[in-house]
């Protein structure tokens, strides 16, 4: 049988909507996705590793990368640059692995023009009220803060709109095994199977 | 939260592939969907209960159903009718349940006709050389017999284009476990999922 390619699934969601959580409770059971490495100009920290906590980069060559579209996307934060290497993705996909990538809602859509056949994941809060709630909680930001938070998540949560899939985030479990079940699913969808099993009528014929 | 509708789900593939098997399976562990009950004109067996094995009907009744087009299949086999009812899975989808049915490969392709909504996964086995030990393995069946088999079983799989999903049934408790990643995966749908949302954000303005 012709080796399957993998997929790039991308997980993203209004802030404050608990993407980081619910990634880290997918990758502490589920062994046959690859974390998308990202490349940074901040500099190395104490027991960081090139091409496994991050790849790092300079400035120059940061901007190059750039200049040739060899990011999927990118942004800049606090003077330096952080983004996703195209190469590592295609790498992987090739490879047969599917790859993961976390990130907010404007690299999202980056991808998404870069990389079209990636399988775009849009994590929700049960309610506004509930994320609401959450930033509250989470007691070191004002009351300005919070409504701005709302105004902007209400906008991305009309984001979803670009999106393949949306999870609420009710419970982390749930929220997990329902993105299992999408990427299990994605692999059955017909057009991925189709290819590899007419090559199989081939070779019978 | 508006009531979230359920999905009819067609499962079908090539005769001999463990359609019933697979079913059967999903049923032991699934709970939450309910099974399209059949209408048939052939007697009722002791035992049988009319609007659970089935719906018994006259041939009078059965040709009035195909006049109105209120069958979303029906087949003709060894002198009687059987169909499945349009009205019981449009009254289980509106209450929220989804429905599964499992049918050969013309009626699903009937189904798609009149119920394009439906959500169609082709099962098809590990290889057409296993296909045709399994027609062997039973025992019962002539070369001639199997030759043809497997003539119409190339047919039935140029004919997965159809189908949403495709799912290899290499083992019952695989095909199980990824049918069910696709009833979870496809009520994760954006479409299905963002207009239940946008009643939220509306609630909250």
């Amino acid at each position: 049988m012709i080796k399957e390619k993998g997929i790039l699934f991308v997980l993203s969601g209004p802030s404050g909507v608990g993407k980081g959580t619910v990634r880290k409770a997918l990758f502490e059971q589920d062994t046959n996705l690859k974390y998308s490495i990202s490349m940074t100009t901040r500099n190395k920290r104490e027991g960081e590793q090139d091409g496994v906590d991050y790849f790092f980069r300079s400035h120059d060559e940061f901007k190059e990368m750039i200049e040739q579209n060899r990011l999927l996307e990118y942004a800049e934060y606090v003077g330096n640059y952080y983004g996703t290497p195209r190469q590592y993705v295609e790498e992987m996909i090739e490879a047969g692995h599917d790859v993961f990538l976390e990130i907010e809602v404007q690299g999202a859509m980056q991808v998404k023009q870069n990389f079209p056949e990636g399988v775009f994941v849009f994590l929700i809060p049960p309610s506004l009220e509930e994320l609401k709630n959450r930033i509250q909680d989470r007691g070191t930001e004002s009351e300005e803060l919070i409504t701005s938070r709302l105004q902007e998540a209400r906008k991305e949560i009309e984001m979803m709109e670009s999106y393949d899939y949306v999870v609420v985030n009710d419970d982390v479990d749930n929220a997990v095994k329902k993105v299992q079940a999408i990427v299990q699913g994605e692999h059955c969808k017909k057009d991925r199977v189709a290819k590899q099993f007419k090559a199989l009528l081939e070779v019978e014929k």
